[in-house]
Order: structure tokens, then sequence, then C-alpha cells
């Protein structure tokens, strides 16, 4: 295999984990009822639903990151990065929640299944041209591995939300 | 940057994050006391002992299916893979514990830090050669990326053991 092949695969095996993780959160969403969703992971924790809007909203904040174009629900970001849980602050409900999230993976896909290794090594929105001339590691293909990690932290704790086996 | 280059930089970036998930893991039970670390992680849910256990165990495994040598503590198998928490099986204390995620830490970056790109693309033990030729992103990096994401998810269950902010 030379090593044009072997990055493929490299690129091909980092955004197959992330979609793992995604339709592991899917299939989470899917198993658990919105009254389930609405409960705390443990006693005085984040909600089920106020995860679930913020890793919605850090999924958005992927687009204009990696390039992707713009984000697709701005409003999620006051709700759910900068507003912590239990704030007050008016939720969609979860139905609608469900439907953002399959736009904005829907929307991540259509790039993450097709630019080129390339593309996956250039530098992100937030990393100006002369840090990334310094610290070439600051590419896309790092923060989608960034994302999938931290995906995977907050479906361990809505795990909880499961009845217990 | 020439393919090669591009590679070793991906590389590099997946090993980095693998890293940054056992710090994160190391800082967190250095904060905890050892008496948090013998709550659960939610009522009716995993101690945090059983999970740091069950990690330290599976981070073990992965010497022998990278090729990279001998579990060091092949007892922990039993206690925190194959048996469910709170089964009545005897655990090593806390301090035992935070010894031997160093000594596989420690096993382990001796390999991570330094083996070729070849290497890491190469197939993991659990997999034939005959399976390997067909899918060839069952290679050792892979491996590294899936344990990377599982011990992300149980890092987020046992943040839930600090006190709430």
């Amino acid at each position: 295999m030379d090593t044009g092949t072997q990055l493929q695969l490299l690129i091909k095996i980092t955004v197959t984990a992330w979609d793992a993780q995604n339709k592991y959160l899917n299939s989470l969403i899917t198993e658990l009822s919105d009254e389930q969703l609405q409960h705390e992971i443990a006693p005085g924790r984040n909600t089920g639903i106020y995860l679930l809007g913020h890793l919605i909203a850090v999924s958005d904040a992927m687009l204009p990151l990696l390039g992707f174009g713009e984000r697709l629900f701005p409003a999620l970001e006051e709700v759910f990065i900068k507003t912590p849980d239990k704030s007050g602050q008016v939720m969609p409900a979860v139905a609608e929640l469900k439907e953002q999230l399959t736009a904005v993976n829907a929307a991540l896909a259509k790039h993450t299944q097709s630019i080129s290794a390339n593309e996956w090594l250039s530098k992100h929105s937030a990393v100006s041209p002369e840090d990334f001339a310094k610290e070439p590691h600051r590419n896309k293909l790092n923060v989608l591995i960034s994302r999938t990690n931290h995906m995977a932290n907050h479906i361990g704790q809505m795990l909880l939300l499961k009845e217990k086996g």
C-alpha cells in the first residue's frame, strides 16, 4: 500500500469513528422517551435534553469551523453552549431537536464523505495562517477527532438516562 | 507537505488524542479522593473504582492486541471486564490501581511514541491475515481510536463523581 492510499485509509477510519458516535447518539435518543430525555443524568446534573441540544450546537458550529458553510441553527449556541442547563432558558421540543440533529449531520456528511486528504489537512477557520504554519496539526481532521471524543464523553453520560438493566 | 509527512502528522494527531484522554483520566483520579472513587457515578450505577479498573484492564489488553507484549495485570480482566460491578469481586485498593494505570500507560507509550506508520497500519492480533486482506481498516491505529472513544465515554461518567460546582 503506498503512502497516499495509507493516508486515505486513515482519514476514512477517522471519519468512520465520528460517524459511529453519531449513530450511537441517534440510536440512544431513539430508544429514550421524550420524558426520559427531560431527566437529569444524575441528581443535580445536566438533563438529557440539554446535553442533546449541546451536542447539536457543537456539531452545527463545526460547519463554519471546517469551512463547510454557515451554521444551520445559530440560536442554539446561546441556549446550549453559552448558558448552563437549568438557567431558565427556553429549549426547543425534543422532536424539533431531533430534526435539527438530522439536518446538521446531513450538512456535515455532505463534506466529510467527499473532501480530499489535502483539505482535511488544511487549517480550520479558528487558526491564523501564521500559527498554522508553525502548528500544522491544527487542521480540520483534528477538529473532527476532538469533537468525536467530546461526543463520546457526553454519550457516556446520556447512557445513564436508560432504565437500569 | 508530501503524503508521507501528512501520514506521519495524522498518526501523531491520533496518538496525541489518545494521550489527551489518558491525561484527562489521570488528572481526574488525582483530583478525586479515594472515597469519592468508591461512590456510584449515579444511583444504582457503576462505581468510580470499577470504571477505573475497567479502563486499566482494557488498556492492559491493548498490549497483546497491538503486538506490544504480554498484559502486565491479566487478573484485572476477570474483575473488571468479565464481571459486572457489585458482584462481590475483590478489587485492588485505589492506590494499587493508580500504580497499575501508570505502569500500563508507560508500557503502551514506549510503543505508541515510536512505532512506524507501517506498523500502525498493520493488522492487530485479533484479526486473521485473510480477513485483514479484505478489511485493511482493521489495523492497530483503529484499535487506538476505538479505545480513545471508549475511554472518553467512561470519563464522561466518572466526571459525575466530582462535587457539584
